[in-house]
């Protein structure tokens, strides 16, 4: 967890003391039922409680720790000089495990509520943007050379899209992951009633595993990292984007600059994408958790704990860095600066020849065979290219062009509103 | 796409004639439309059906690739070969990547399904296998280290439903790249109507793109991938789990080992689990895709074309390896030979210690406190792990034990059905 | 290995007859030396070498291995079908590994011979355009934001450095993967005398694998695929930044572009980075072998075969794969075409901003703070950035300015020698 | 960072107040050679080295980081408050980069060095133990099964070697990022003469770097990172060996357990190879940052930042979390309890099976065919695994064996000396 890509609401899901609190929830639920069961007296159940407004001293279960080596144990220990005598009943019949995994569907449950919101706030930036900017007209690129025209809004459009199908994807995984497990040693219930799993998973919000065996299958986690990196490589898509617009040749965007930030030690005139640029190294730092988290998948028999070193790492690091992202790609879009006027110096900066396939086209419709319209065209386009002018002042000027089609009808291939025709459909395809 | 681990169904579907027959489908589709609005004459879309029988000439195309460098224009050219001067009207506003991604997308739903096939095989033999052994008593493990007993029909029932999970997933993940895109250079259909897209989508049962590029946006296949990762992930899971049950110590299961099938060039006497060891090196290889997969979402602009020499790499490979690792894993798993005896002879073999947690708790109902009760039990668990014996002969012989438990009551914990009580419950919720 | 990613010299490399012709001299050297150690009759020496000239049946082979499952096995018979009856003392005392791992290396030293002619074109070509482009004076970025003066030159020469590194990284590699390994069924040379180790390693120009198990340690092998990823990972640095320079708004550099080439289906005046944008997928390819090539590094034991399947897909893969990629790089930079005429224009179309650092300690000499300083540079820059004209005279008419700067020192900071002055010592220091 | 994977001393490495006082020693150092050149007074050099005594306050660079987004920048500010008005002069013609990137190869460096001891201690622990297992024999076993006897020093010794390559690796690794850019803003030295560079490099015991940008190439440091991923996995190896070694029905090593631990929370019995299984997890955590590493080698032209982001991740965790790693290792090697005894009834229990391929090859010497041999040694190893027994006597029993071996011979193919004759050869390579 880098302090500096860390929002406090995320790192709060993570610290010792949301843990512990989340444990003692599961314990205490889960001692409820057992009382009611009849496995333990209710006096227990009731004292547990005692625990509820308590602060836990996770400097106590530490100490306790160091001598146990055993995390759970340690914490049932501190509970127990908490509420006294009665806490031997407490986790009755239940495995470390089943407390640690139920422990990690709600803080991951949790991470994913607060993802979905950095998500929401994206998507209502992109689509604020895409609105504004739905007919400033820009170039569109391939393979970074002018192609023909397209919209700054398409672009946040795009992106909303991809942000819209990546939300969905977190929303199913955010369920996936939302499973309790309180199955015992080996998963098979023989010393707690499956009916204590079904009240704690209700009280907590979950549901139900249906098939665990000291843990919660890892497939979870595995698809929930997975889904981190694609949001993350969302983000870096955007990220790509602004950099390529922002360089000092293209200007057709800028990030906001606030006064008294400084580019550069060295060089004041400075205005560098460096939340983009930051952006796309948080990607790859939130994508590297996916290989970690599917290899954790293959456990040994009923398991081992190879998993947890790599989610106590992955955990907090990925669902900080990447709710940090979020933000940062949110305020980033909403502060944009667009330069529509740059938009259209790029688009006019090269004689038109982004018309060159509507060209092209009339050509074929004119009767020539596609092979000698696309000779024509790419002859006139690559003249405007090297030496400059207006690619119909050189359509006009080419006797074989001329030939086929009148200076109207070359005319008639260079207006914008051709282009833009079915940026309403678009749209209504994207936002409704 | 490495020979010895690829089905020819699988196989089929990349190759160049396939490819070539998609696009073809793709273009007489739109040209159709592109008739039926009225931009090329009807006798051109009847024209180029004239292939619909035809077999394209893989090595002409090849010849004239590598004369105009554009694989699409090297095919409309061979096209126009075969079916002569109206060809001339096909791809009318469409851009190559119109033709490419659609391709794609239907390569990829197909693969899918031959995929799906072969995961409903695994669920099948999986089914089959933990009804057939669901009872047999075996030790559970934790860390390699025995605990408390389960059963080989629970290993098998847990797999089936990480098996159904990725079925659901990858149902999921085939919807999300089955789009069609006919949308031009750069995805305002400018010179193409939205309606050939969505006349193509029909007739090849896709779903339109609300938004493309040049491209369709790469998080689909991203996401594809990723899947394909975690179905890999969940086929390595059961090989470890059957490499260990085969291991000399523990034997408790054993792959089929055909007659005539040599173990070792060395050594006559060995079967090794090579069919489960193959299986964990292809899963790392198809999750190689994953990584890559990610790194091309962010393109640059409406597009760049460094997705392509990577898919052209995953996109056959992962499929190929992964319907063949899905095969072999039914296969496997179908003739699997499980050591009912041996599983016995394991379960048995630590004098009863995996009745440990029993005892503990047993010892906390009878009054004595968890670290109490803890003490007890570890101090005779261990004596019987590393002196032999049986535990419920060390705990009566234990004055501080029997002075909470009677004899008859340290009996009581080790009776087996304790374990076996909710095996019925886990397989209803796993099979219904 | 994708065909059209491949060259033919790599390909054979990894054919099955190279593969079997490996195994052939492995085993026939290891025939002769069991013979003159006297385990084995002399006849049987020279009657293994009957095999010398003969072509394998790479089908037969396949044939008996369906039967047997083992390749080694079917190898040995098919070459006792060979050489007659005395074949059946080759193999003597070895395991299957001890052919396979050592004919791996002989593969892997062959692959990095080749990479190294590839890395040697590639470097003689940086070096010649570096030399050519020495004084090729550029504006120098840094995020993609004009920042100061460079030399295209001193770009060929930092991608000629980053090759000189990896070429002696790959040295090394090939060096460490560049062992054999005779040591029977465990590694303890029970049934094979060292000596034979020793002589076969001699007669294939290898050294002794001093300690192996069953296998050669795969620690060797992911070093390997380590360097390759670096090497991949150098070509997408040079892929990125031709691009970069090609695109629209910059065209500093244009990859060659032979006649006859169409650049787009639907847009004729299309010239697109298509070979560097090749390159940075076939990054991605290549490196996503890294990571399953360390994944195959802790082998159960004495070796499992989990990593054989991995690496059937990275060894020829990988190699192939970056073979093609280092010979595209190179016939890339000896086509590029450099257009100093657009690296001027660039530089100069910020109104020398980019000397801005320079004014910058002009007036800290001249006694102004460094805060003052920078506040008067990045007033002017800014200007001159949002408005255009030059930042000479935008500081000329600063009263603060020319309160430090007389406009002739002013002038003095806008000379170009100034940042060229140390182009020859680093290309000293990179050329000698 | 996870505080429980972290050993202060590697922590300490990259705490902000060790970084800044690295910035301050290359200010400091740089600013004396601007001096010596006459760039700067000579009183400023002097005044500098006022704050070497000096504590920075970290919360007051934070603070006007806040304001001017710069670190560098933040750190000069705070600086020039320490020192007073002559701090104007410090940095010179530096840009960020050089201070930011020789900061960390200072860093990377004294990792290393770290590192290097954690090396260091493993490598004792394992050639101490492999010298006091050196005779303990034990089965060595291929695909989990049974092979041939080897000894647990062996185990050890491999481990080793793997280890002293890895070392040596390491040792370049960190000779390649031992490299100090003082080179301006782009690397032309326009501002910042090369002296002040070699005077900072060789204060540092640095390397000079031959050409940077406005960086020190990545390729460096990637390549340092898939280092840490080869030593990872290299400690996954171990791991993977002990977890097998302790698992109970195996149990021939176990690590150290020390009084007062508590294995489960559930069963007393349990003594888990937690330590390994923990080892496991950090390799995977480990080497997730190879990608991303390598991903930061394609910077866009002369810099872009998206490396930091990463760097700030990986950088700190990949070193601190290996180191602890190391120190692990070393301390459950140094603690491994070695079962010899078990060792013996394993390789014992299944009727000496091991030696068949000695029994092989004595039928091959006494006349049989290879496929003859192999059949009969099949015939009698198959029959003693699935019924019992010893294999010499179903061989003795065996008439066809019998023709062709007498008693005698048979019995002479199960002697123990025979498997061990070349321990000393190997451990005089591996130990010298």
């Amino acid at each position: 967890m880098i302090p500096r890509y860390t929002r406090p609401e995320m790192e709060a899901i993570w610290s010792p003391q949301t843990r512990y609190r989340i444990w003692f929830e599961i314990e205490a639920h889960a001692t409820d039922k057992l009382a009611e069961l009849g496995v333990v007296p209710a006096s227990a159940a009731k004292a547990v409680w005692k625990a509820k407004d308590m602060e836990f001293d996770v400097a106590r279960i530490d100490e306790i720790e160091r001598e146990v080596k055993h995390d759970v144990i340690a914490f049932l220990t501190h509970l127990s000089e908490l509420v006294g005598e009665e806490a031997r009943f407490v986790h009755q019949g239940l495995t470390s495990s089943d407390v640690l995994d139920t422990c990690l569907a709600v803080q991951l449950t949790r991470a994913s509520d607060l993802l979905l919101e950095g998500m929401d706030r994206v998507l209502a930036a992109l689509k604020k943007r895409a609105l504004e900017h739905k007919m400033t007209v820009c170039i569109g690129r391939s393979h970074g050379i002018h192609a023909e025209p397209t919209t700054m809004g398409l672009k946040f459009a795009r992106f909303y899209a991809e942000f819209a199908r990546n939300r969905e994807r977190l929303v199913r995984a955010r369920e996936e992951v939302a499973t309790c497990a309180i199955s015992g040693a080996i998963g098979t219930f023989a010393n707690v009633d499956p009916a204590v799993e079904a009240h704690v998973a209700e009280k907590l919000r979950l549901t139900v595993e249906p098939i665990s065996t000291q843990v919660i299958p890892r497939d979870r986690h595995a698809n929930f990292f997975a889904v981190l990196g694609l949001i993350a490589s969302a983000i870096e898509n955007i990220a790509v984007e602004v950099r390529h617009l922002q360089r000092s040749e293209v200007r057709e965007a800028q990030e906001y600059f606030s006064p008294g930030q400084k580019g550069s030690s060295a060089m004041p005139h400075k205005r560098n994408p460096i939340l983009t640029e930051n952006l796309t190294g948080l990607a790859r730092l939130v994508r590297s958790a996916v290989t970690p988290a599917m290899e954790n998948v293959a456990l040994w028999h009923e398991r081992d704990i190879s998993h947890s070193s790599v989610e106590r790492g992955i955990g907090p690091d990925a669902t900080v860095h990447l709710d940090f992202a979020l933000h940062r790609t949110a305020s980033m879009i909403e502060g944009l600066i667009v330069h529509a006027d740059r938009c259209r110096e790029n688009l006019e900066a090269h004689g038109g020849i982004h018309n060159s396939q509507r060209v092209l086209l009339a050509l074929t419709q004119a009767g020539a065979s596609r092979e000698d319209s696309y000779r024509l065209v790419q002859r006139n386009g690559m003249k405007t290219w090297d030496e400059g002018g207006r690619l119909a002042d050189h359509l006009k000027a080419d006797a074989e062009v001329t030939a086929l089609l009148s200076p109207a009808q070359i005319d008639g291939c260079f207006d914008e509103a051709y282009h833009l025709k079915h940026v309403d459909t678009i749209f209504a395809r994207v936002f409704g």
